[in-house]
């Protein structure tokens, strides 16, 4: 059998389905359905989504059934083509931008030139003037040059003022002069820079007349168009081999000297005229906007990897027996046992939670920006700050989320063929790109500080979401019996109260830090630990919140699949309640009895949402194609499809490897010739 | 320049050391060269384990500066050519199998048939009888036939009773006939077991006149000596790519109905008599020794691996600058934020923490095994409890520290020339391998919950670890100054009475489901979420003693040295307070004013032990041979190193790479011909 062959048959939805599954399936009241419209974002997205799955998966481009064969070139080749082919595809079915990107939550392999589509487009689109924008839009648009996005250098990543990269002007000759003087300075990490594209974006420092002006976006050409050998004095190259995204081919650059002409500055804000006068246009805040959409989309990510790693996690649970409870029933499946639902019941609320979340951010954004081109940019600092903050609360939970995933399956999720490891792989890079989270929980943080500093220039609109911050602080929590902490309203009022004080705290140590003597950074600095504390509370604070208004609106659901949310969105308060306990009671907020009431409910909530989990997982709608995993199919046959996997390793190509000839005959006869 | 000349000039210690690596060693009041013999676990120890690694450091087969390049197969085929050559040299040299196993701790690559010497033969040593012992160990230790130890099954792990594979003795033949009669009673995951050895000790259900026994362990040969072709009813495969170890070639094995004598039971224990009797021999209880061992192998190989982690992104969070705190004194050394000092340096007192552990354990598995020759089991209900509980403990600590250190490196540290992603893939198999931490926590719990139940069956010695349990409870924590939680009593003493009242109250609970009616079994499960936390905070305790006691050694120890270690130990215990501030005072033990004692030591003991984080680093000896890492180099030359690492990469041995004629080129001029 070839592995092409194999991977028709074994890969494909299986008619027989495990018995086990047949039975959970049959006894949930929950309805898989309709929960993947209501999570899927609703009927329209949710069958757009489909649609596009179903343009590439019969096409053998996008059968990557040897996915975790490969190696890092074939990967990079296997990408290069599918991108090409996904190209036509989008042309040939108009999909529009937004249709083509739901590809991302579909494919979870690499398409190469991502970066063209995600960054250089779109920076043209918001930073190039309309002279620039008809010159170089149609090329980009209709890919006939190839571009990527290159900010970060090998010594500096989000501090943008730290970037050593120059552009300077030369009047004389109506150029810029772009130029990386060390080794620090080169262009490092951006995706396609090294052998993919002919073009990038360059952030550089600006400088004119020896002043420095701070960084500016140049198009530079960096290769041929007909032959592709680097332009003189572009030296671009690949950065080598990453944890995961080997598709992507991130590369490097260095500039030495490369002159453009000065109509090559993006210059829709700010123009550098032939006399080497400054002139700025309109409001550069709105440049943000790349980086707020980027973090949106970055948390739609988080949120869209971990309801697979829990899809896997959950249905090998449900298939896997091991060990007993009680004797005489035989062997459990490993999801009866409480440490397993401990570990991944609290993650399915948070899969859920994590995708209303990530569609309330993205409303959020869509309004801002229709505000922005009507001129109004007040929704711009809680965006910013709550984006941040989500961004880094997401990634990080997410990431480890899959570890635990990975974990819950033991052996067996240690295995490629599980497509845990991948989703690892792929989900640790977003705790990465646009920032590590504790500088970016900080941003979220310095934004809060400041409201609480100065109410009255924060300027918060009637609706703000840190409004709560200001409103008088609730001393006692309410709950006075135990069903009490079932309430939504106490729930949301439990995380109020931590968020707004430990923001209050935080402040507080930085003011007395600073009455103290020290200078206002170093005082930051030495309170780098609570301010990301409570950045992280204030974006907890938002999930929950969302969580619950969503809930709010699930008139239509049917009853089993509310009173599921309903207890997901309990479970994901309560737990995170219950695992920092300190937040909530060590101002003296909750008692000690209360917080056992939360263990208690907690527990009982393990139990009652049992008998729908494997529905639940359903819910989120992964195909088999999407989720890649033997462990983690609908027809829940996992050790089949185990077995069945080995048959694409090259090892089992021959009954006797060459190997034994080789080394291990000699070797054991006493005869090695190494 | 060859890839091969590269990693000569490259890889090498560099001449020109990082400026501020020097300024930091010089300030340091640390002694490195001390540290590393203290560790390291002695003078002795620390001189065998330099020579081991002089024995391999320029040996061509250990020269893997293409690690991360390589694919499975080429992986899988110089892990071969590296153990062969291996063996060799461990004979030339004489090493014991002591010595020998150093190479674990200072080369992170695979050997091919580790097995062999970690599962194969010890288990002939143990289980074999005198007869048995003298046939078939000159032939393993002699490498000339190949075992592996073949236990876990597709369908079952860690649980014992639930194997399926039978052996049925045959009178008549006077054979026994294995059997894997189900997909799920494959053996999977035995290493070397598909395509490399020619031998396994299979664990399978004995089955004698239709009884079944329970499981025995088989010595059976699968392939010619001669031809390695199966033998008849053997049917072994590779189980395909795992996230790491890809040179070990985990196997599977299908057994059809395979006959093999009578005296291929090992027997020292149980013998099987031809007329079909059971004879038992002795006290099978040694047989736990093996599983021990293994366990505080995987204990020693966690501290291993997170020292190795934290030196990557210590060393890097020196090199690095990024941002400032003063903009006056330019860009800081990102180790100078609180929040990066917040998540290195509790992994860097963790990683002193385990060492001393490690050494502890073994200490005391070696005590145990020399009294068990003398006939005295005492010491092991106690060894296997904390053996259970290390294990899962410093696995799990160790691989989320992995984690920690990778995405405190930025974007840098997912690369795989980080040496990151190796180390967190390495590490995640160990939380895996034995038992995933739940069920091994829970043997630690059944056996404290044991002895709190009857103290007098259990007969604790009189120095025995557990004997705390029995002590009265201390109801409020001692300190009455902030400057008394650095008492390390005060601080022993706030773990043990964490752990004893954590052990009471998961009895506690188990024993109230019991009266509310619910099964033993049943009343277990419903209380595992607190039984693993009494396990975890049971073994914390050891962790905390041992490294107070160790410290209490160190007499002769530099000044520098020794206090260093005494804030690292501090630093330990107190992280763990702060991080779990109900465990302490949920029941009022310690007050709000106590834990903000705790606090503010914290943040101090932060600021305390910069100056010497680089040293005590630098105190784990790690060459740059064993990290394999451009990021955590001896000389600090992070990004000269990485740019010199993309010489090795095959994307850029070709100017204009074949993908631009093969795809982009026609694709950018629309005449893509996929």
């Amino acid at each position: 059998m070839s592995a092409r062959q194999l991977a028709g048959s074994s890969f494909k939805e299986s008619s027989s389905i495990n018995p086990d599954f047949v039975k959970e399936r049959t006894a949930s009241s929950c309805d898989a359905k309709e929960l993947a419209i209501i999570v899927g974002g609703g009927e329209h997205l949710h069958q757009r989504r489909k649609f596009v799955e179903s343009l590439i998966k019969d096409n053998p481009h996008f059968n990557d059934w040897d996915r975790y064969h490969q190696d890092h070139t074939q990967i990079f080749e296997a990408a290069i083509r599918r991108h090409c082919e996904w190209v036509k595809i989008k042309q040939q079915n108009n999909l529009s931008v937004e249709e083509g990107n739901l590809i991302y939550s579909v494919f979870l392999n690499d398409l190469s030139f991502g970066i063209h589509d995600a960054m250089f487009v779109p920076t043209i689109r918001r930073l190039a003037n309309d002279q620039q924008r008809s010159k170089w839009l149609p090329l980009a648009e209709n890919y006939e040059i190839l571009g990527s996005y290159a900010q970060t250098e090998l010594g500096h990543g989000t501090y943008l003022n730290g970037l050593e990269t120059t552009a300077t002007f030369d009047q004389e000759t109506q150029e810029f002069v772009l130029n990386t003087p060390t080794i620090s300075s080169m262009k490092w990490w951006p995706g396609s820079l090294g052998v993919v594209v002919n073009h990038a974006v360059v952030l550089a420092q600006l400088i004119v007349n020896g002043q420095r002006i701070g960084p500016q976006a140049f198009l530079v050409q960096i290769r041929d168009r007909e032959t592709h050998q680097p332009l003189p004095g572009c030296h671009p190259g690949d950065i080598g081999p990453k944890w995961g995204f080997n598709g992507a081919t991130n590369g490097y650059l260095r500039l030495d000297h490369v002159r453009i002409p000065r109509d090559q500055m993006l210059s829709k804000y700010l123009e550098v005229t032939s006399s080497g006068q400054l002139v700025s246009h309109g409001n550069p805040k709105v440049t943000y906007g790349t980086m707020i959409e980027m973090r949106c989309n970055l948390v739609a990510d988080s949120a869209n990897l971990l309801n697979k790693a829990v899809t896997i996690a959950i249905r090998y649970s449900v298939a896997r027996r091991q060990g007993t409870i009680d004797a005489s029933q035989g062997e459990v499946q490993i999801l009866d046992y409480q440490s397993q639902q401990d570990k991944l019941f609290p993650l399915l609320a948070t899969s859920y939670c994590f995708s209303f979340v990530a569609q309330s951010l993205m409303q959020m954004y869509k309004s801002s920006e229709s505000a922005i081109q009507q001129g109004d940019f007040s929704k711009l600092p809680e965006l910013h700050a709550l984006s941040c903050g989500l961004k880094a609360l997401l990634g990080d939970v997410m990431s480890k989320g899959c570890n635990t995933c990975r974990f819950s399956c033991g052996g067996h999720g240690y295995m490629l063929a599980s497509g845990l490891p991948w989703l690892y792989e792929r989900g640790s890079v977003i705790n990465t790109v646009e920032g590590e989270k504790s500088p970016i929980f900080l941003q979220t943080a310095r934004s809060l500080v400041k409201i609480l500093g100065n109410p009255q220039a924060a300027n918060l609109s009637e609706g703000a979401f840190t409004q709560y911050l200001l409103r008088p602080v609730t001393l006692k929590w309410q709950p006075r019996v135990r069903g009490q902490v079932r309430n939504p309203d106490n729930v949301t009022g439990a995380f109020r109260h931590r968020a707004q004080r430990l923001v209050m705290r935080a402040a507080d140590r930085v003011a007395t830090l600073m009455k103290e003597g020290h200078s206002q950074a170093r005082s930051w600095n030495e309170s780098q630990v609570f301010l990301v504390q409570c950045a992280q509370a204030h974006v907890e604070l938002y999930c929950v919140e969302v969580f619950f208004d969503k809930l709010s609106t699930l008139h239509d659901a049917s009853k089993g699949n509310r009173e599921a949310l309903h207890r997901l969105a309990l479970l994901f308060a309560l737990h995170m309640i219950r695992t920092n306990t300190g937040d909530f009671s060590e101002d003296g907020f909750a008692s000690r009895e209360q917080l056992s009431w939360v263990n208690d409910e907690y527990f009982s909530l393990l139990k009652e949402l049992r008998p729908d989990a494997l529905s639940l997982v359903d819910g989120f709608d992964n195909s088999d194609f999407t989720l890649h995993s033997v462990l983690g199919c609908f027809d829940g046959n996992v050790y089949q499809r185990l077995y069945e996997s080995t048959k694409l390793e090259p090892k089992n190509q021959k009954v006797v490897p060459d190997v034994f000839h080789k080394y291990l005959g000699p070797f054991m006869k006493g005869q090695s010739k190494l």
